[in-house]
């Protein structure tokens, strides 16, 4: 048995068989970048592991889990969305291959020292907090979506740090922060190498890019195929559909 | 009357109405490359002027004849190419708007010095001269898809040193080349504005990428929706019938 608050409810995963997942529209609940994220990652299958840096309530590591036999490690800072994520972890009978830190990103190279990942994933906060975008008034969602305890260099240097040479950091984020984030990436040694655009439908602009750079990799880039989340008559696309619903 | 050499010939710019190009074969025919990048690009239309660089046989320059009136200079190093730039203007009667310099692009910000220009275009060779690729026979053909006689960094740096500020730089190039490009134009205060890739078809990784930055810029990037080739049945998409037959 798994505790509920009062503003939680309990959702299947639907494209994950047997994976359910606790949410809370007033706190937490994964969105289409989490989705895209996991399948657009790299997924080391049988060796090696896996962190989760900004897990929230561990949605990543619960797509991973029908995908992956790696241990998963997500680390969250907000201490609502990490007990979330630690009952969605037992929720899902997951005990034995996933475990969820309550930390700050920014120590976590400290706390692993030398231990290193084959893949770090992240969903950051996309917005600066200088940003002149309304902030919500619901803290837990603020902090999430803005950049109050950790800029977008900080997220990237903490997954360089954390991913061993070799390993890969995959990060879904906006199109308007792709310029600074190729920059952060070579700075902090990962070398882009497979980068995607999602686009809402097709004559649109991107409105999410996701991004793979490779720890002291050699330069060599791929733009992959576009996505597309809805077609011209405003369905879901084939390929969003199999995201979504398996 | 324009004179042609015996490996000359002259094809109809079809999307561009009574607008013809000597090619050779042997020398420089254009590519879709060059009607890729003029179609990309932002074009002053009755203020301002144009420098294309690395012009080849002239062909950005004739590509803008039906769609600007403001003045418009080539630049290319190949003698041979240059002459066949001034024949393609005589061909098409520009010669009161179209000039072609014989000129290195590295000495032209001298050249030119405080005269700066609204809109500087480049479609440059793309392949590093030590690339382990196969170096044409045709002296030609290598000078103007390897980096003989201009770096990358040298095609950025003089395209930024001949803009004005607020002025744009539009460049078409290979995605593998597209980091370096990033860190180029950033270097060399050229802000990334607009980037749009081409796919040769749905499914394929992106095979041409096309970047508009402005000198001195604000930051704040589109990714523009994505130009396909060819369609499912391998047919010329709607797009790209457009850009070729008007």
């Amino acid at each position: 048995m798994v505790h509920l608050y009062d503003d939680e409810r309990i959702d299947y995963l639907l494209a994950e068989e047997n994976k359910r997942i606790i949410q809370s529209a007033s706190v937490f609940s994964f969105s289409l970048d989490a989705a895209l994220l996991a399948r657009f990652t790299y997924l080391p299958k049988t060796k090696g592991k896996i962190l989760d840096l900004c897990t929230g309530n561990g949605v990543i590591p619960l797509f991973f889990l029908n995908h992956s036999r790696v241990p998963i490690t997500g680390v969250e800072i907000q201490e609502r969305l990490y007990d979330m994520a630690v009952r969605n972890v037992k929720l899902n009978e997951a005990e034995d291959r996933v475990s969820i830190i309550h930390g700050d990103l920014r120590d976590m190279p400290d706390y692993f020292k030398n231990d290193k990942f084959d893949l770090v994933t992240v969903n950051p906060p996309y917005f600066k907090t200088s940003d002149e975008v309304v902030r919500n008034d619901n803290e837990h969602l603020t902090i999430a979506r803005h950049e109050v305890y950790c800029t977008l260099e900080e997220v990237v240097e903490s997954s360089s740090k954390l991913a061993k040479s070799g390993g890969k950091v995959s990060m879904v984020h906006r199109p308007e922060r792709f310029i600074e984030i190729i920059e952060l990436f070579r700075a902090y040694k990962l070398e882009p190498k497979r980068i995607q655009f999602v686009y809402p439908k097709p004559g649109k602009e991107a409105n999410m890019i996701l991004i793979e750079g490779v720890r002291d990799g050699k330069s060599g880039l791929s733009i992959l195929s576009p996505f597309y989340m809805y077609n011209e008559e405003g369905k879901y696309t084939e390929e969003a559909e199999k995201m979504l619903y398996g």
